[in-house]
């Protein structure tokens, strides 16, 4: 039998809006979600959960409340559980990779309108 | 304060030997490693948990009892718990990003002179 691997660049295809995280695969109680992001995000936090970013393409900033933290593609950064910080892009869209358990919400115990449905798969 | 990322490339110029699993990250519980791969490894399985692949360089395949999988880059497969696999390079050195709960052995169950010291950072 011949498996298939998860191609980000197919799945990014099949993810035309920002700030839309897609699952594309899980690993015991984790998600892999793929998303598209650009422009300023809102401030937030996970209390229960570390939250950990790799960047595909483009330039990402994530503001902490103490200072910031800048990716390029190739590039890991775990934001720890209960540390306030808010993903921004540089220069154009980012696309990224995030890894967290499955159930985390995109604006955490912030909430609001840039809430995106969760754990939709791609 | 700035805050740093963890850049891939640059942890891969301290990883000279194949298959030998290096640290660069924690998320909770769960720790993703660097490791070059280079040839065939051996047969083996993680009875308690998933294990995720990506492949950032060259052409991985992951042989299966009843079949593969092939990954080349940009890239994901998870190896469901309890599903013997084995590792193999075609075409020469594979760089891959792994993902996995800390303490998880390379050799899985099977053990022997292929096993690499766990839990090392680099």
């Amino acid at each position: 039998m011949q498996y298939q691997a998860v191609n980000f660049a197919a799945k990014f295809a099949r993810i035309p809006q920002p700030w839309q995280p897609r699952v594309i695969a899980e690993m015991n109680d984790y998600q892999f979600k793929l998303a598209r992001l650009d422009g300023e995000f809102i401030w937030h936090q996970h209390a229960e959960t570390d939250e950990a970013f790799i960047v595909l393409a483009g330039t990402l900033r994530i503001e902490m409340r103490d200072g910031a933290v800048r990716l390029g593609p190739g590039e890991i950064y775990v934001v720890p559980r209960g540390v306030e910080h808010r993903p921004c892009t540089e220069g154009g869209e980012v696309k990224l990779l995030l890894i967290e358990p499955r159930g985390v919400r995109n604006t955490g115990e912030t909430g609001g309108d840039r809430t995106a449905p969760n754990d939709v798969w791609v």
